[in-house]
């Protein structure tokens, strides 16, 4: 525990008056001994961050006091610095250092990892996603092509990266950035070679419905001036250690904006999104409905899509299909406890102001594709003067806005059929 | 007031549901029309956004009750929200439109011109003042050198700002730029043609005591490989707006490490630095020393000094040299109301851990020299090994590190002589 | 002369077995030492590139001879390889140097200025000639904008080489890079601080007639988004070792098309030119017509204009500046000694494809506009479908594109008036 | 055949007047139309380079002939311009188009590969030859570092183009660009995208033997600090039509000034190189050789090699290690047709001014490796003092520098051994 002694030690000393003048040095010797920390002593770090360097209650108490006494902005600007935990001005101080931004939002990624186990250490994430939430401010994101030409050592953390769709090496990305694709990332000025955020569009002639072709390596490359869409496969978070400062948000929408300058012939701006929660859903629907009638035939339709080894969408009957496309449409559009949808990427997209537009069988026949939603993908579509509107709806009226054959599928479903009306007809299973 | 009412009101939406989903766009509107008031109009939006967007007592008062109740964590995060003002957050939303942070560091230099007359709006600064800590954290910033490749557009900037020793068009700034001379600047990502400070060395042969030699532009240009000495002539802080945003000591501590580098000959860094309080303190002591003898020994030799009129430095018996050296040593070492140096550059220089070296007789033959220190100058040195120690001396036990040559004249000024020691000696005029 | 011994003695070190091996330290020796060479030292190092560097003639002699018997590709091959300068393979290890490309730009400005002295160094000049003609291709230039971001260092040479309308320092450049206006210039990767060639336009309203307007740096910047027009009133070759190496004609092409695209409302592009050679041929003609009634005619007006101190444009009678403009109208068109235009800027334009279109009275109202054309200036039209079309009438035919109205004006002058035909009325002074 | 004739005649037309207004456009065009001819239409295409961009020779004999009579400079210059091909300034206009370098230096690849069959186009060769040794002189090349954060269009280049030592993909190249390692590459302004040739260095501790070791992808990184050699293992020409045009020798002299800066501690500099025609050689000289005996005795000695499967550098004893390093010493140094060695990896190093420093046993234990040496390796030596007195050693007298055990070795092999002096035992089998 020498080191964390040590490192806790160094800690105080950067705060105290030496810190201000030799800041920068300093703290590139306290982010070097704090690297070094693994396992326990690590632990113990971080345990003596929320020890040490918290505010001090009775300070707190006092400052509130006076407040309650006096309401005046003396005494709230002294509130406010009495609750502000001196950790906040520490981890300023880490920024100093050289590699310090870096190793701060890594100090975050090992803080969520262990929450579950060190509920304390909440206090220290709140304090970075406090500041982080200021630094990596939109107007201090630059936004990047990624093509061909970027340096390798980004392109390699695109590979690692990629969430959606797993990139397969390099031949697998050189693919995604030809002629007919775009990616673009947003970077902050102190992260130059770490992207936060990537998505990547391929530029196609009609609305594409299905995945494995925008994937295949082989696929041959479309003429770009000749696409009138532009379809969003893939959207990946980059750094775990800024989860909950969203960037993915502005990245769409600028990016909707550039390809439409760029190509004016492109028209349509869309997702081919995954639909993760749909399986499940569906499993414990059958499980829990309370109409026993439809918890029976969702059973039973359950039981034969398990059963179905080479999998639905080849094998599937026309009414089997039918009948999973309109359970699908409702699990999206009502499966909504909390009176936001179930689906995360539906939240995403909804929340973005995106429109659900149309389901597509077979859209990812992957191994995943179909464990997670029996290979249905669905559209998302930006069209910028519609994303605020529809935005407001889904954020105060929790309204989902969505096309009209989606509406429609959702009110055939199995669930909704027969129900005198629909609000009858919704379930929760969670 | 129309538009003041449109602002404020646009201001509200930013901050908003529509704010989070068209961020960018809305901020950049509110900037436009932010920045279209003036006179009453930007008066009344400056009252309103300390009257709509400061945190609501009532719920300040709740969360402190809750927390002095029970200081658990969740209280204290409770109470850390209702004191933040939501016009922080709102300056980071007008952060996120074109040319935003330009505009909030322009608006601070608006408010604080306008402080002594609307102490309330000492709220919005203190809001400004936490962001920009966090914004322009050292770790951010980006040290350039200046020379002549660089763009017109920064230069200029230069000759705009240099406040120490104006700089008298492009002729004068090339001179500035030549072989023989550095200058670096910082400069943040999101302004890439701002500077945010800029000092300006000249690398010489031996120590220089006289500032217009320097600033000559015919003066011939010395080899850089002969050079044995870094003399920091000037050091601008260009932006109003950052005013307790402190970079200089950042900044020339970087400097003397990279010109060390750079010219291995060089072993002496040091500042040729005004002394620009010395005559005003000259003035008022001999108006109200308590000593009766003492004062008018200075009244006598103020009246002197100031009925000269072709300036002391050419005219100046040795005896009166003497006498006024000697009491500029004492005004720097001893002259510290509150146990801080009064001269302002000498704070700043001591602050960051230099050393008082020595003073120049005729260092500054400007009008403004004279004025301010009837022409005498004074040179700081940054030794680097010893900047954190002569910091710690300063910052925790309010001592001046200064040569033994300093220190004798200051004994021998004639406010020190024949006192029994030389506290007594001390005095402060205001 | 031992230098200039030195200096060619390593001239045959560098083309030796040695300069192959250690071609770049010993190119930069010898430039250094060819570039302390001045007077009669450098005289005589030219002469020595002369005597010592040209081909054996008894070698070529033979070359030719073998080649005559027998013209095989073996013999062609031997024969080029004979006739090759050993001058120019030294030429391009020279460039092997450091600054080595500028250092061979420079000599050929220097034996430009000395050929008429020395006419025999024309062979190191058909040398250099023949090496910057393959260097300086411009599939190796670079087009780059000129404006306020650009290095002051770039920017000095354009207020050092502007050679049509003077900048008259910073403030004056300024005003010539705002918003209204644009500079592009080319640029050799050699040679990124010097610019070969630039040209200044200005974004306008309406076909500018006078260049004062554009001059004058307080002159309203004008909204780009506006304009019609893009007049080129300046273009400057920057370089005068590189003469004979003509970029002028890429330069305008180019930036027509970039303007295009940028600005897709400017449908003109045309020039403001000076008419350089219309009063001295004017002063010409009066004194050598055959035609004695003519002579007479014109001398009395070239006698009434030069005795008119306060210049004709304002003063003159409607009669007057009509009878000047026909004149010159007919100087353009029609003072052509040996089928080329006598004036230099038309024949640029002219074989640049351009057109000629309009005359301007009092275009040009400065001491220097006013001594070489009486104020008149001239608008060339560059329209990009009609050039090559224009280039080869003018080429090949030696037709001179131009509006109506100026062939109209042309005919109405005094050398044509009454005449016959018109080819009767031409004229050739020199 | 049309497509042929079309662009011959465009090549007219990109010569004659029109090409000199509309270069750029007309030059992109010919090289489209050129680009898109195949088979025998290529063919033809050359061909009528040769046949109709030729000098004429009638034209060339008039101006011989006058040439003859009178040497005058005008003469001279007449007949320069005679026997220069049109083609080369065919080649020039080709240059100002969209792509026009690499289409050049494409096209001589082309030649190059044709010129068995068709002898004739090696004009067109020598055109291009000339051309690019003018344009892709030392003075316009840029070194490049080439690492982890360069361009993965420019590392995919190095993973095509390796020749020494093939790069096995993504991951191979990563480790050949870690921190103990270093790449370097000229450029070429005009070819941003394309390395001309690149060089990879390994920082080591001692003087390297073995290949394997460094191409090992999981071999451990060394830290650069401590290193005290830098072993070139592999260099590589990547442009075949820039064949003859050599860059290799500035490259690595450049490197070794660079690197010695950068390392100071890096004394020792060499390659660590394949001896490509070792065994080749010896094969032939056990069939050749006119001493019986010793033939006799070379042919057991090859047989027995040939016969063993397991490659000797295992197996072999120390006695046949030991007779085939002599071998090898005797064949770097002695087996020198035409006065150079018959090693081509020999002849680059030492004309650069290297010194033959060591054989390794077993140094490259590839199936190539051993094929070519049986698996030797051969160090040569970069002292920058020697460089220049070592490559005129072997350019002026064909000495080849080196060490005093390559020496004795060479004197103890079978060829030598016995033989009353050293010239009666050299040999030159072919």
């Amino acid at each position: 525990m020498r080191d964390t002694e040590r490192a806790i030690s160094m800690c105080h000393a950067l705060l105290s008056e030496r810190g201000e003048v030799s800041g920068a040095r300093l703290a590139t010797e306290v982010l070097a001994v704090y690297q070094s920390l693994h396992g326990q002593a690590l632990d113990a770090f971080f345990d003596g961050l929320v020890d040490q360097f918290s505010p001090d209650p009775a300070h707190v108490r006092r400052a509130a006091d006076a407040y309650r006494d006096d309401p005046s902005p003396g005494n709230l600007v002294r509130l406010q610095s009495a609750v502000e935990p001196p950790r906040q001005e520490l981890f300023r101080r880490f920024n100093m250092g050289a590699g310090g931004t870096r190793a701060l939002v890594e100090m975050r990624r090992r803080i969520l990892h262990a929450l579950a186990d060190h509920p304390q250490w909440a206090a220290i994430d709140a304090d970075l996603v406090h500041l982080f939430k200021s630094w990596f401010n939109r107007g201090f994101l630059v936004l990047q092509r990624i093509d061909w030409r970027t340096s390798a050592l980004i392109l390699e953390r695109l590979i690692e990266y990629d969430a959606v769709h797993q990139i397969q090496g390099w031949q697998d990305l050189r693919r995604r950035l030809e002629a007919d694709r775009r990616c673009y990332a947003f970077f902050h000025p102190a992260l130059p070679d770490e992207p936060l955020i990537f998505v990547e569009a391929a530029l196609t002639r009609g609305l594409g419905a299905r995945v494995q072709p925008l994937l295949d390596p082989d696929s041959p490359v479309v003429n770009p001036a000749v696409a009138n869409c532009a379809i969003f496969y893939s959207i990946t978070n980059c750094q775990e250690g800024l989860r909950g400062v969203s960037f993915g948000n502005f990245l769409i929408k600028q990016v909707v904006e550039d390809l439409g300058r760029e190509f004016p012939r492109v028209k349509t701006f869309a997702t081919l999104s995954p639909i993760p929660g749909f399986r499940r859903w569906l499993s414990a629907a059958a499980h829990s409905l309370s109409d026993h009638r439809k918890a029976t035939q969702l059973a039973a339709l359950v039981a034969k899509l398990d059963g179905c080894d080479s999998v639905p969408q080849k094998a599937a009957s026309a009414r089997l299909q039918k009948e999973l496309t309109c359970l699908c449409a409702y699990y999206l559009l009502h499966a909504s406890p909390g009176n936001q949808p179930l689906d995360p990427v539906a939240r995403f997209h909804l929340a973005n102001g995106a429109r659900l537009e149309r389901l597509n069988w077979a859209g990812d026949t992957s191994e995943m594709g179909l464990r997670r939603s029996y290979g249905l993908t669905v559209n998302y579509i930006y069209r910028l003067p519609d994303v605020e509107r529809n935005h407001e709806a889904y954020a105060r009226d929790c309204r989902i806005v969505a096309s009209h054959e989606l509406e429609r599928l959702a009110r055939q479903s199995l669930l909704v059929r027969g129900a005198p009306d629909r609000s009858e007809g919704r379930f929760e299973p969670g």
